[in-house]
C-alpha cells in the first residue's frame, strides 16, 4: 500500500514524525506537507503564486518533500506531480488539536483529506487534542494507528473522507473507546479583545477559549470530551439537499 | 434591516462596490471587508495574529472597515466588536469569479457566508462568473439584488447560506432565468507546471483552466454555463450522516 502523509502543522511538526512512524507499519510512506504551519488555514489553495518545494528529513529513513503553500495544494502536487503513483490512501496529521465542531471547516488538516477524497482517493484525518501538557505523540499515533486499521478493515472507499479525534491522555492512558460520531454544529460565540498599537491603530486579538462543551451527546465535541477516540465520515458536497425543493417551487424562472 | 457586507476580493475591489449601491435599496449597509484580495483562501481564521482595521471611504456614501484578516474574520470581528447591532442579513460578495462544485468549498467568499450562518444569521453568498472582458459591475450587482429579494422573500432563516452565481452577460443582456441546482461535486483534475528557479530550485504553478464542462445539468456549474443565475442553498453540517450507522456498527467499541 502506498500512503500519501501530510499535514497541516507543517513538515517539521512532532504529528506528522510520528505518524510516519506507526504508517511504516502497514504500507510504504511519501511525505509531502507544508514547509510552515497551516494551522486554521481552511481549505484555500495557491492558484497565482508559485508553490516552491524542497527536499527535508523527516526522520532518519525519509526525506519528505516541503512545498511553500497549504495543505490542499500539497496533496494536489503530490498527486499531479511527486508521487511515484497514485496512492492507495492519504493520511493527514497527526494534527496538534483536536478538529471537532466547527474547527472541523476551519481546518487545514481535514482540508487536505477533503482535498484527496475530491480527487477520488480514499483519505483519513488524524487530530489529537492538547490540554496543557506535551503530548505523548507515539503514544497519540499507537492510538491513531489502530483507528487507521479499523477503518481500512471497515473499508474506506475512494471519495471517502474519515476525520479521527485522539483524546488528550497521558503516557499508557487508554481512551474509553471508539466512538462513530457526527459533527457538532452548535453556535458558537467568538471572543475578541480591541487594543491600540502604539500610533493609535485600532486592532483586535481573538481571545475565545475553544471549550469542549455540548449538551449533544451524540456528537465529536461530547464523546471526545468525555474521553473516547471520535471517528467522523466527512463529505465535500456543502449542497442542503432538503431546502432544494421549497426554493425551486418558489424561485425558479 | 441592518445588512452586513462583506467579500474575499478585498474592500478595494469594484464588485462590493457594486453590491454596496444595490443593497441600499432594501437596507442600512455596514462594510467590512479584508484589506486585501483572499481569494481561493478557504476557510481560514486568524487565531495567533492581531486583526489591525482600519477605515477605508468605499464610495461617497460609505466609510468601510477595511481587516488585515481573512474574509471570515472580518465576519466574527464585524458581528462581535464593529456592528452597531447584530445584522439581519449578511452579504458577502460580488464576486469575481464564479463559486461553483468545488470551488465552493475553496472559496472566502462562501466561507464568509458560512461563518454568518453558523454564528445564526441568514447569509447570502453572490458571485459573478468572468469571462476575458472586463465585467459591468452594476449589471451583475442589478441581476444579484433580484435574487437577494427574491431570496428575502422566500425567506432566508437564521443559519442558512444562500449561494448566488451570475452568468457572464454583456451590458444589458439578460440571464435566461433562474435554476435552484445543487453544487457539482465531480472530481477534478489539476495540472501543474514543473519549473526551476535561476538557483535550480524546484517550484510548480498550477496551470488548470477552471472549465464550467459537466453533464450533471441538474447542477450549478452546469446551469451557469448555460446562462442561468444559479442559487445552491449551503450547510456547514460536514457529516456523512448516511455513513454513520454502518460505520457504528463495525467499528464502535
Amino acid at each position: 500500500m502506498l500512503i500519501l502523509l501530510t499535514n497541516d502543522d507543517g513538515i517539521r511538526a512532532p504529528g506528522i514524525a510520528a505518524a510516519l512512524k506507526v504508517l511504516r507499519e502497514i504500507g510504504e510512506v511519501v511525505v509531502i506537507a507544508p514547509e510552515t504551519v497551516q494551522s486554521a488555514t481552511g481549505h484555500g489553495v495557491t492558484l497565482t503564486t508559485p508553490l516552491m518545494t524542497q527536499p527535508v528529513q523527516v526522520d532518519d529513513q525519509t526525506v519528505g518533500t516541503a512545498v511553500e503553500g497549504r495543505p490542499a495544494d500539497c496533496v494536489k502536487l503530490a498527486i499531479n506531480q511527486l508521487m511515484p503513483r497514485r496512492p492507495d490512501l492519504v493520511v493527514s496529521g497527526i494534527n496538534s488539536g483536536a478538529n471537532t465542531g466547527i474547527n472541523v471547516i476551519y481546518s487545514g488538516t481535514v482540508a487536505a483529506a477533503i482535498e484527496a477524497a475530491f480527487l477520488g482517493l480514499p483519505s483519513i484525518a488524524l487530530s489529537l487534542l492538547m490540554d496543557k501538557d506535551l503530548p505523548d505523540w507515539d503514544h497519540a499515533a499507537k492510538l491513531s494507528l489502530d483507528s487507521v486499521k479499523k477503518l481500512l478493515a471497515h473499508g474506506v472507499k475512494p471519495g471517502e473522507v474519515m476525520s479521527v479525534n485522539i483524546p488528550s491522555l497521558r503516557s499508557g492512558e487508554l481512551p474509553k473507546g471508539t466512538r462513530v460520531v457526527r459533527q457538532c454544529c452548535k453556535s458558537w460565540s467568538d471572543e475578541y479583545e480591541k487594543r491600540l498599537d502604539p500610533r493609535g491603530r485600532v486592532y483586535f486579538w481573538n481571545s475565545s477559549e475553544f471549550r469542549l462543551q455540548t449538551d449533544e451527546n451524540d456528537t465529536d465535541v461530547a464523546a471526545l470530551r468525555d474521553g473516547y477516540v471520535t471517528i467522523t465520515p466527512l463529505q465535500f458536497d456543502l449542497t442542503r439537499h432538503d431546502r432544494l425543493s421549497s426554493l425551486k417551487a418558489s424561485i425558479e424562472s
